[in-house]
Order: structure tokens, then C-alpha cells, then sequence
């Protein structure tokens, strides 16, 4: 590759799309030339890059020719028939869907976690389910000094991880109930003004849902911890951007809230904010927006032996999504 | 005590204050004669119970005169001071507030839980925290098959918990964002509308809330379990009423999902809402207004030794308050 780089952007104008653009513009990614791809009902649609606009061209198995860098944000089955296509041409693919995350031969990281394993990969490079992200940059930090082995989590996802769409939705409804009537549920299956929704993605045979799952599964991939395991119920909330979770971690090693506090403040890329007596600690309009995510509630877990209670914010469409994308486009 | 009472309400404005006098209309309370006290900003206000009209008094050492039953929902500072005048008067007191509630002399009574508790007591008998009391719907039933030994857990609290200034302030929040403006947080410490807050009730020395450590201290006391351990983290969401939690629990003997399901289906006050291929599972929307809790995202525990996961919701002015008192009152 050359030092600045033929870039593609597949699915430019979902939201992950859109906050793409602004990270390598924020972080002077360095872009020769900008394809911006999305589905034919885009077509034609204009955004602007570093003050140029660019118009959104169609996907199609031609896209890639000279592209060096895609990044998708697509969703995984347009990932699992354009991301070879795209690999095939010569490009790296920087993959945002959980088509490829589970590949043995495809990497799944965290620049703050497992930046070598971006080496030896084959074309494509996964990047990690958001709510998993903003999970693993607090409990990474906590893994290395105690040595993690489970945790409990509970989530309050944005609306903004469905997507536009749903950002609309929420914004609808919101509208309407302040006019005393209602506008339908469309892209969740029910209200998401004023209500709480313990659904995110569709159900697996064992009962949790594939959201839930990904914290253990993608958690063993990129910490390389075989054992571990993470029982977590994934919800939405009423939240347009920013993903939290409330989590009890159970350490092989005995903790202490100094060395954990001291962990999480050399921590790259994440903020202790814990000062509860100020009432500060992570929100997710605080983090919305932000780069870093942000830990605080921090407590001697009153359940579990060696374990630690945290609650942690980040911007799931940032670090979640486009921020880590570019940073691992950044590592190659 | 006559077969029909001389009722005073304490507190009879208030959110709670309000649904304890539907509750004792729907279920058709023997109520011969009724008081309805309040903060001197209150007095003159009118209330309708059965059709007619009541003024609102102002409370004062000289209100509970010839008071059979004393419902108190008016926090605990004025429970402390004004449940033993009521007590000495000679009224049966069951106060809503936490005041009274980890007194040993004091019965805390889940009617589906421990009714018996109620017998002995002393002239106060303490409603559980609203929380607590949706999280053990599920939990004893549970308990009773399996053996409780702890929970982890993470709420999801409705404003109206926080009584009618907080609903008021949702509402503000959220016109105001309708018009691309902003209302102010004085309830709570930041704004609640398209946030959640990881603080409800006031910090602890070992970083919990108090409302955290409820599940664990009264827990104890009503299911007659020392050793139960719950390790919960306690978050305010935009939503207007009903309470849901999100629980993993460990249990002394094996499970199973046909076990569990029996035991909850067969559990007084709560209703199996299990079906998550037709995407149903308890929501806050569907449970507001409604005696009965739900419970359903059952599913096998996968952090956990005989362990279950389970998501519960419930409406927290009912069965975690206005109900629950009633129902105490009708054990009496």
C-alpha cells in the first residue's frame, strides 16, 4: 500500500457511514481518493468530505477496482458477498457486521487490546460488535493486573446501534407523545419511547440473544481467553446515542479498588470518571460524541470473590464502530 | 380492629399516595371512614375515593385520632416522626418508606412471600423498597424450587418512582427537546430525558447506592435467607412507570428451564411472559397499571453454576408500593 490510501466506504450513509467520514477527517486519516458506496436507494446522495463533496455511487462487484482500504458498514450479508469481492481486488477490508468476527483466520480487535493481531491477516479484518468494544476497554485494563475470568453484564444500548432508521423511530414517537398520540413501532418490534426493550438482535436456541453471546464469544477471540464467560442481557433504551453497561467482574487475583482505579486512569483510549460524591460518573450523554469511553462506579463487587462492579459509557457508533475501524486501518 | 376500618393516608398526594386509593377502591378495602394527610402545601386539595370528595389535611401529632390504619407514603424523615404518634394513637402503620424496614421488631412483608411475618407486629408494618420487591416476584418461586444463593442484577427504574416532580420533569425534558430546546434537571442530578443515570437513592462507603444494597438487606429478611448475596446496580431510565431488572441468580441445587417455568407459572402475582420467538417478554409499557408483575427472557445461566437468567418487570407504584401496602393491610 502506499502511504495515503484509495478508500471505499460501503454503506456511507448508514450511521456508522457518516461518523467514518468525520474520524479520518477529525484524525487526518490520509485519503488519496474517497468511493462512497451504499445501496442503490442512495444513489446519487451527496456528502462532503475534508470541504469536497462526493456522490454515493451504487455497490456493485466492480466497486473495488483500485480501492485499497474498504471499510464496510453494511451489515453482514452484503459483508459476506462484497467483502471477498472487495479482498479479491486488492483492498483491505476493515468489516463493521459480525459476518467474518468469528473466522479463526480473520483478526478481531481492539487496537487497545490485541493490536497484533491485525499481523498476518488475509484481506479482511473484523471489527468488534459495539456494545463488546465499550464492555472490553474497561475490563481489559482490569484483565491485566487481576486476570479476568467472568462477568455479568446488562446493557442500555442507544437506538442509534439499529441504525438511522431507528433513530427516526425514537424521534417519532417522541414527537407524538408530547401530542398525546403515538406513531407505530417499525423497526423494533415494539414502542421504544418511554419503554425499555430487553431484545437486541434475534434469539439463539440457548434463549440469549446473539447480542448477548457476542461479549463472551468475540471477548475470548480478542483477549485470548479461552474460559472466559459473560452471562449478559442486552436491552435498548430510550437513548439516541451511546451505549452503557452495568457490569460485576469475578478477577482470578485478589483486587483492590487502588489498583484497579490506578488500571483504568493509565488506560488508553477510556476515562475514569468516578466521583460519586459529585455525582459524576459515565452517562451516555456525556460520551456522546466522544472518542473515549468513559468507567466509573467502581466497587469491591458485594456477590463474587476477587470481583470488581463498574458501569461503563461509551459512543457505540465511535468506539463501537468508526473509531476503531480507523484505528485498526491506522495499525496496517 | 372493627371489620371495616378508619383509614388515614399519609403522604395522600403523592404518586404513591394517589394509587393506594385506587388500589383500596378496586379491591373493594373495607374503608368505614378516611383521612387523607399531607405537607401543609397540599391542604385544601381534594381527592375522590369512591365517588366522593375528600379534603386533604395537613399532618400533624393530632391527625390519627381514632385511625384503625395508617398507610404512610411520605418518606422516611416524617415516617420516623410521625409513624409512632400514629402507632401510640393506636393505628397499624404500614409505611412505604425505608425508615422501619431493617428494624428487627419490625415485620417487611411480601404478602406472596412471608404473610406469616405479619403476625407479632408491633403497631408498624414496613412495605419493601419497590425494586426489591419486583426482582423477588421472580426470585422466590424460584428460590423455593432451586435454593437462592445470590443475584446479580441492573435495574431499569421509571421516573415515577422518584414521585410526580420527576415525572413532571421527564415530560418538561422531553417537550422541550421536541422544540430543539432544553428543561432543566432538578429532580435528578442530570437531565433523564434520552439518558439513563447510574445513581438512584444516595452513595454508600462501599460505593454501592442504598437502593443497591436493598435487594441484599431485605431480601435477607423477607425469604429468611442470611447468606443471600446480591450484587446490583441500580440505573434511572426515561421511562414514565414500571419498574424491570435484568437478573442472573445462582442456586444451591440443579436447574432447569421446565422447572422453572412451572414454578413461575404457578406463582402468585406474576405472570410467565416467555416467548421471545413471537418477541414477548415483559416491557415497562405492558406491565404500567398492572397489579401483576412478568417475568420472562428465562433462559440457563451461562457465567453461572445452577444458574438462571431472567428479566422481570413490574409497576413499581403497585406492587412495589400502593398493592403491596393493601395487600398487607388485607392479611391483618
Amino acid at each position: 500500500m502506499s502511504k495515503s490510501y484509495h478508500v471505499a466506504v460501503v454503506g456511507a450513509t448508514g450511521a456508522v457511514g457518516v461518523e467514518l467520514l468525520r474520524v479520518m477527517e477529525r484524525r487526518d486519516f490520509p485519503v488519496t481518493d474517497l468511493r462512497l458506496l451504499a445501496s442503490p436507494r442512495s444513489l446519487g446522495k451527496k456528502l462532503e468530505f475534508r470541504a469536497r463533496e462526493y456522490s454515493v455511487e451504487a455497490l456493485t462487484r466492480n466497486s473495488f477496482a483500485g480501492i485499497d482500504l474498504a471499510f464496510f458498514s453494511c451489515g453482514s450479508i452484503l459483508a459476506v458477498e462484497f467483502a471477498p469481492i472487495a479482498r479479491n481486488a486488492g483492498a483491505v477490508v476493515i468489516d463493521n457486521s459480525s459476518a467474518f468476527r468469528m473466522e479463526p483466520k480473520v483478526p478481531l480487535v481492539i487496537p487497545e487490546i490485541n493490536p497484533e493481531d491485525v499481523r498476518g491477516h488475509r484481506g479482511i479484518i473484523a471489527n468488534p460488535n459495539c456494545t463488546t468494544a465499550v464492555a472490553l476497554m474497561a475490563l481489559y485494563p482490569l484483565h491485566r493486573v487481576f486476570g479476568l475470568c467472568r462477568v455479568f453484564a446488562a446493557s442500555y444500548q442507544a437506538v442509534s446501534g439499529s441504525g438511522a432508521r431507528a433513530i427516526d423511530e425514537l424521534r417519532r414517537q417522541i414527537a407524538a407523545s408530547v401530542e398525546g398520540g403515538a406513531a407505530p413501532a417499525e423497526v423494533y418490534p415494539h414502542p421504544i419511547a418511554f419503554n425499555v426493550l430487553p431484545q437486541v438482535d434475534s434469539f439463539l436456541e440457548n434463549g440469549y440473544t446473539k447480542e448477548e453471546m457476542k461479549l463472551q464469544n468475540e471477548g475470548r477471540k480478542m483477549m485470548h481467553l479461552p474460559d472466559f464467560r459473560a452471562s449478559v442481557t442486552c436491552v435498548r433504551v430510550p437513548v439516541y446515542r451511546a451505549h452503557s453497561v452495568a457490569l460485576s467482574a469475578q478477577f482470578t487475583r485478589p483486587v483492590s479498588i487502588d489498583a484497579a482505579r490506578n488500571a483504568l486512569a493509565k488506560a488508553p483510549g477510556i476515562d475514569l470518571v468516578d466521583e460519586p460524591g459529585k455525582n459524576l460518573y459515565p452517562l451516555p450523554l456525556s460520551v456522546a460524541g466522544k472518542d473515549r469511553c468513559q468507567v466509573g462506579r467502581l466497587r469491591v463487587d458485594c456477590a463474587l470473590e476477587n470481583g470488581l462492579s463498574l458501569w461503563v459509557a461509551g459512543d457505540q457508533l465511535l468506539k463501537g464502530a468508526a473509531l476503531n475501524a480507523v484505528q485498526i486501518a491506522e495499525l496496517l
